[in-house]
């Protein structure tokens, strides 16, 4: 049963296809018991009728554990302050199922009464405009399939020491789904901007108001009004009755519970693009304004808390991104980085949303590290840790961390976040 | 504000990008009230912090309406036979959320324990194999987005006259997913199928141990061994803790809670590809194994039990798919099949996945026909409902209705089902 394997970096990463080429035994997941299958004893529930369908269905109860982590109320935050966590090690495909998207709250969900909710296009407008959900769902609808992710994603790793957290707590705040919505260019239009608006002040109808400034060329371009996320209607928690939704950009200008754009000359500098929402660089001067997020990946199996069995053949699988577009390539590691590979991108590779990467490994046993970088269709590519880091201040606030995220297999077979 | 507005076809089909071309007003959608925002009254729920995350979600009271339609334990048919409705005319994009994906049960959903859970590969194979969950979760995981679609649906439209049922109710036994899971083909390389096989028979772990005979060639093709829905592990109704996945082909075949599959020379006949899901046509015949699904489509907004606003311009959308391949072009109609234009499709267009269309359509209050018709890239069209009906018998069972929907728009603006 001995076949060649072709390496094709160090330390056991194996060609693209080795899986598929058949007959590659991976140890310990198979035996042969049942050679005619009449030793298939029927189990209680292949004795008796099962239960009836419902309205809407629920994950299986003995996988109550895949939730996301919620973090509420830190002691010295505003109230209502609270964020949640995709658990991207417990998930697969590109797909967040809309229970388990990530959340982050300036004051928490409002319960929002649809009929009530109104949204206002005013400013430098020569037709302000308002509309109700009833009316919006009168324009066309489109949908895209996108990630969204919070800038302050992956931040523990600018820590000084690594975090023994699971990835979905260290990077879980990126999730994907499709969006259904109606173009904002088409109501903008409608409502006629004047020629001397360049910016649109969106706000929410949360207990924070939250607003964020946004250059009004992307509101044109590919901003949506979504009212669907995965088909059916948006989640209270995901702005119900609707948020703005921007391809690639950072989470928190995709405003929640959307209620207003003003069309205005120039950004209001809110809370949120001064205080928050500002990356603090080298030199004590901070920028403002940076939207898009840049390319990333992360190798969700295995990840922290994994645990090998046996040596031998396993598969390595992760998620790469771009807010600038579609990702070009995936290239893994096994060595720390001395030597490089390209890993499988799951079909189809679509722009701004989330590409499963996968690729063959044969672990022989001895401690590892695994790292994979990601390059989108401009050619960006993820810095190492090393080279992302000084380009930030030490103290305060860092967004958009996108550095190389490496895990260490140890001989136990346990797996370590390691900045090493 | 008069703009010309090209019609593309007969009845007040318009270009296709007729609303992207800006400053289409739609009546009654828009009222100009707040000229400079000041307006803006705040709700109760921007006065107060909101309620904090849960770790998982779930859609907003106010949709509580958007649930499957569900029958159960019909008379004179075997206890747990039961199935579920998509709510089509409630959903938009292409996604179905899992809580909403159709069921079909021959003997309700089994409450199987995933740690005792094995599937079994034997028969013609040099090296009978059984895996357990954590076993396949060794192997490599690919994940396609595709359709799944009950053979039985839209049945009710060969009933002698049309039932004025929810779109969801007539064509709501197909939904779209991203699944996840083993390809089987592997997993059969390494059991070693022997020369002389050709069918293998899947078998569930169900009340009903439901089975049906799959050729090889398909099981090596694309078949997959599920895992995963939209990112997270299957739900129970949906074959928990696995299901085999048949791209393209009749729903049953997907067989649920896989426990194994047989290679074999022949097929099994069993009840479920005899009694059942055989289709009976002219001349007192049965035709077997008709596995692929037919191109179809359906206009899922407006459809029955819309009812229109004032007259102008509306977005027609539905869905369209194929079990063949991607769907080629998508035809509308608002004149009763008199004249047809060319809906736009949204793009990524898949493979046997669900495609959703849309076109812009301007009622001038008069009573229409409305209907779809679908072209996929082998050239195969749906045929009208009068063409579809005389290739099988009258009485009896009948599967694979593919035919053209039409739905007629009152002049109240009240939407109902037609066969005219």
């Amino acid at each position: 049963m001995t076949r060649r394997l072709d390496l094709i970096a160090g330390n056991g990463l194996l060609q693209r296809r080795a899986f598929l080429a058949g007959a590659l035994l991976v140890p310990g997941a198979f035996a042969a018991q049942h050679a005619r299958g009449e030793g298939l004893a029927d189990a209680a529930w292949s004795r008796q009728p099962g239960a009836p369908p419902r309205g809407y269905g629920m994950p299986a109860p003995q996988e109550s554990g895949v939730v996301r982590q919620t973090y509420t109320d830190t002691p010295g935050v505003a109230p209502g302050a609270a964020v949640s966590f995709t658990p991207l090690e417990k998930l697969r495909g590109r797909i967040t199922p809309n229970g388990l998207h990530f959340e982050r709250h300036h004051a928490g969900v409002p319960a929002v009464d649809p009929q009530q909710h109104r949204l206002v296009i005013h400013g430098l407008v020569s037709r302000p405009l308002s509309f109700g959900v009833n009316d919006l769902l009168r324009y066309p609808l489109v949908s895209r399939l996108h990630f969204l992710e919070c800038s302050g994603n992956s931040l523990v790793n600018a820590l000084p020491e690594p975090q023994q957290l699971p990835c979905g707590v260290i990077h879980g705040l990126v999730s994907c789904a499709e969006w259904t919505g109606v173009p904002l260019g088409l109501l903008l239009s409608e409502a006629g901007v004047s020629p001397e608006a360049e910016w649109g002040i969106a706000e929410g109808a949360d207990g924070a108001r939250m607003n964020r400034s946004i250059p009004l060329a992307k509101l044109r371009e590919d901003a949506l009004v979504a009212l669907y996320q995965n088909g059916e209607r948006l989640r209270p928690e995901q702005g119900y009755p609707l948020r703005l939704f921007l391809p690639g950009w950072e989470g928190n200008t995709s405003v929640k519970w959307l209620r207003r754009i003003e069309l205005a000359r120039a950004p209001v500098h809110s809370r949120e693009e001064t205080a928050r929402y500002s990356d603090l660089v080298a030199g004590g001067r901070a920028r403002q304004f940076t939207f898009e997020m840049g390319v990333k990946s992360v190798i969700t199996h295995p990840s922290v808390g994994a645990d090998l069995g046996p040596h031998g053949v396993y598969e390595i699988s992760g998620l790469a991104w771009s807010g600038a577009g579609k990702i070009a390539r995936v290239e893994l590691s096994a060595d720390a980085g001395a030597s490089w590979s390209e890993a499988e991108l799951e079909e189809p590779v679509l722009p701004r949303c989330l590409t499963r990467f996968r690729i063959a490994w044969r672990w022989d046993g001895a401690p590892a590290v695994l790292a994979s970088r990601a390059t989108d269709e401009t050619g960006a590519r993820q810095p190492e840790r090393a080279e992302w880091l000084p380009r930030y201040s030490v103290a305060g606030e860092k967004y958009h961390y996108n550095a190389v995220q490496r895990w260490r297999v140890e001989a136990s077979g346990a797996v370590r976040n390691t900045f090493a």
